[in-house]
């Protein structure tokens, strides 16, 4: 193998990070190797080290092109509604359907812990901020707080890792200990009483 | 090897519980077999066959060993306080600070996925139940919704899903992805204004 030269540096970028997310999809997180995403574009692993480093940074990579995803998703379940407390609703509800449609992407996402040199990059961690942003920009709305930025991040990032916990339990399968309840109901539970909570504050 | 004769069973499977905490606190997940727990304590494999069917079974035993602790902290937690608003808060960082001692435990708990043919047994189950019930008691005495034990699970169910999202993005180093506030603030942050909301309903 070593097709080198048969497709530019970007197709070859694209291919395998598409491959990659594939394997993850369906092998499942063990499998995601940079030997396995240059056997299944049909390269040899060496002929890819100028785009990953080292298992950690295909991680990494595949992390974020799964934030960009969900994001995106996030954004269009946002359009739904001019009204700021059914907009997060919905952007609760998007979150939880990305996760249960993608579990091993989204698992992977916050599950990963990269070795003590590879630190989280910058750029993850701007993309979940993005995330929180995207709350913040809905509470505003909600409750008017735009005098105290650093209180609004701290006040959707609250309420999104409530979020985040019932997205993450029913992923795994432990949501449903103690009652039946769909994660959805859960979360429209924890919304609604939140921000009326903020509300009354 | 094969000591078989010299330790009772029941020492034979407190030995081997415990060099398995060993092993996850001090090796990680990946290390966690059969096989280096009975390393460990000098045994074959097969001498443990009795104790640990397979490595989900194994899994499953340290996770609930996991559950037991931390109920045994939030029991002593909710001891602090008779009011039950700073009760539930005692308890949200009695949580957290279990999390941030016991990591690998922890996140192995919530992140392990038994194989298809396992399912996570009704005595993992139970205890997780346990937690949400310890939560239920005190939220009856703040909103006396004693009449429809249902909805009080389900808002026990709600709220501690909350307080486990704050916990398991502080323990994978994400919680901080836009912002610097401590994880028990963030908890009570989310505790107060939840029961404010609830109160309020």
């Amino acid at each position: 193998m070593g097709r080198r030269g048969e497709h530019s540096k970007d197709q070859l970028a694209a291919m395998a990070l598409d491959a990659a997310v594939e394997l993850l999809e369906t092998e499942g997180a063990d499998k995601l190797t940079t030997r396995a995403v240059a056997a299944r574009i049909g390269y040899t692993v060496g002929s890819l080290y100028f785009l990953f480093r080292n298992r950690d940074d295909l991680v990494l990579q595949v992390n974020e092109r799964t934030l960009e995803e969900l994001e995106a998703d996030l954004h269009a379940a946002l359009g739904c509604c001019a009204d700021p407390e059914e907009a997060l609703l919905a952007m609760g509800r998007g979150y939880i359907a990305y996760a249960r449609a993608h579990p091993a992407r989204w698992r992977l996402v916050f599950e990963f812990q990269p070795g003590d040199e590879d630190a989280v990059p910058t750029s993850l961690l701007a993309r979940i901020d993005a995330l929180f942003a995207l709350v913040a920009a809905r509470l505003v709305e909600l409750v008017g707080d735009e005098g105290d930025a650093g209180l609004l991040r701290r006040t959707a990032q609250t309420l999104w890792s409530g979020v985040h916990g019932i997205a993450v339990l029913s992923v795994s399968g432990k949501v449903n200990a103690g009652g039946e309840v769909a994660p959805e109901a859960l979360m429209e539970d924890l919304v609604r009483c939140y921000l009326r909570g903020l509300r009354k504050g």
